[in-house]
């Protein structure tokens, strides 16, 4: 949703991922170097255009995605490819949220394809994007949308990609597969994926929007969870996000008869539930969100007292005084 | 040339680089996560299965990398890509370095194909290697050699790239041409690559292996400096290496002439030259072999003097004693 109002230095300094990280990573991938004012105002500029560079430890990657804790970047070199010409876009219904799931690994692992995007969407945000855009489409009996991607040079071998994973989907026992029939057609769909998070907003202003990040091969197991931690806390836990990459954003949302103390109280169990469950299966609890204020006293639930004091250290390497963006990652 | 005895903590700890990252990237894009036993015996998971990860600093990347003076890998997990099935050699000899240098960025950045690899080698090297392997390939009149490779999942897209890459380096003046007609003729002439270093080292056996990585677009312009200063320091400079990345090995040798004490002056003087030069042009000192001892005391040519404090502040976070590989990158 970001990508309408963000600017470089936030993607940056957040490490942001994105729809299409499956193919192309996140954006540190394209990070080559960056200038740095640190906190005493002296500036340091850190890697530069070329595109190799083992001098050392790897600064570039400690600032990139250091939410502005560790300095503030005045100059940003990027490295870019060049554009894919064609891409083809498909979208699935599926009748089931099993049945989308059990697509994604034959789509990303069996095929052989990169695809570009695999984007997953749950019934409940599927249904209220669809009811705010007007659409037409037949998602009424959805329970669970994949939108998919494959881009290149190649017209041939993009479509073919195309009908490969609109195949798997039809295997997987979509009710409904179409591919997007030109630009408009791709803008459309992907307007429904860019809905969802304001939809849901919409839906219930107060709510929690996590950014799970599992071993993708956890994505089912971690899905049957939250269904149970969503009858145990009388809660929905709506769920869209980056299915190849694992990156969940399941967002509980506050019942209406719910005040606002007793939410409090409810989120804060069933989100540490749902990071504990998370590092048991091998995930974190922010795959491109951050760490912020919002999630820093729920580290300790995914890693050792011993990280989070190396991120104190480190921290306190370029910022004694703790004056940059105080109280984010570190206390 | 690493790449026949080499093991995957060394890999990960040098974050190494090699012939294909033009398309694929070093090593650390792979490095999902490492369990590392720290100074003081406590073992730490950084990472994981997990794909996406913004949980604090990355700490990940700095141990990726940090040629094993922050601790010791005793697990690492590796993200898999699918196994290319097609790949396509094409083997180019120029008649001068300008016209293989010259090909670099019209087939790298005009072309629209992401190549493999684009492995440069000028003239001595390519003559020595030959001679060494008795090849029989009219490489007599070659000043430079460029070995391209092409690899994807698609014959027909893989043979059209080296098609269009044997095109460039045709209409760039290539005076011989050849794409390996089959797997055991493309490992023939990776075999001449190969080689280099090794006819190198047994030409001429005091010599300094260099690491230089460029601003790609620098390349010309620091290869003419390279012919300058084996001019003012009377020596040979030959070059082979990673060209569309920019990483030049470029490696001065010693004249048989000369005692030792006057190749350590000379080397000494001549290399503070290179760097400087590399520097000047946005380069730096190691692209993929790392700074170890070696290159510790040239640092300052390439960044300054509060970026190596950052060094010797994340050493101490991590290594208080300086036990780990010590005198390594940090003093």
């Amino acid at each position: 949703m970001s990508d309408e109002f963000c600017y470089i230095g936030g993607n940056v300094a957040e490490n942001a991922g994105g729809g299409r990280a499956v193919k192309y990573g996140v954006t540190g991938r394209y990070v080559l170097g960056v200038e740095v004012v640190l906190p005493d105002g002296e500036r340091i500029q850190v890697g530069g255009k070329r595109y190799k560079d083992v001098t050392g430890y790897d600064l570039l990657s400690l600032l990139v995605g250091s939410e502005g804790t560790l300095g503030i970047f005045t100059r940003i070199y990027l490295r870019l490819l060049p554009r894919p010409t064609e891409r083809a876009t498909v979208l699935s219904f599926f009748p089931s949220v099993d049945a989308a799931v059990d697509a994604i690994p034959r789509i990303v692992r069996d095929s052989g394809i990169v695809p570009t995007s695999v984007e997953f969407v749950d019934q409940l945000p599927l249904h209220k994007a669809c009811e705010m855009l007007g659409e037409t489409l037949p998602y009424q009996n959805a329970h669970a949308m994949l939108l998919l991607e494959a881009d290149g040079r190649d017209a041939v071998v993009v479509q073919r990609e195309a009908e490969s994973m609109e195949e798997i989907c039809r295997t997987s026992g979509a009710s409904y597969v179409h591919r997007a029939n030109d630009e408009a057609d791709a803008e459309r769909l992907w307007t429904i994926r860019k809905q969802v998070p304001w939809a849901l907003r919409k839906y219930a202003q107060q709510q929690s929007l996590e950014d799970i990040a599992l071993p993708p091969a956890a994505l089912p197991d971690y899905i049957a969870e939250l269904q149970m931690l969503a009858s145990k806390y009388d809660v929905t836990i709506p769920s869209f996000g980056h299915a190849a990459d694992g990156n969940l954003h399941a967002t509980p949302l506050k019942r209406a008869a719910q005040t606002a103390e007793e939410w409090q109280e409810t989120s804060g169990a069933l989100l540490a539930e749902m990071y504990e469950h998370a590092a048991r299966l091998g995930g974190t609890i922010s795959g491109e969100h951050g760490i912020g204020h919002k999630r820093r006293e729920y580290l300790p639930h995914v890693m050792s007292n011993r990280q989070i004091d190396l991120f104190r250290r480190i921290k306190d390497s370029f910022d004694p005084e703790h004056i940059m963006n105080p109280g984010k990652i570190v206390e």
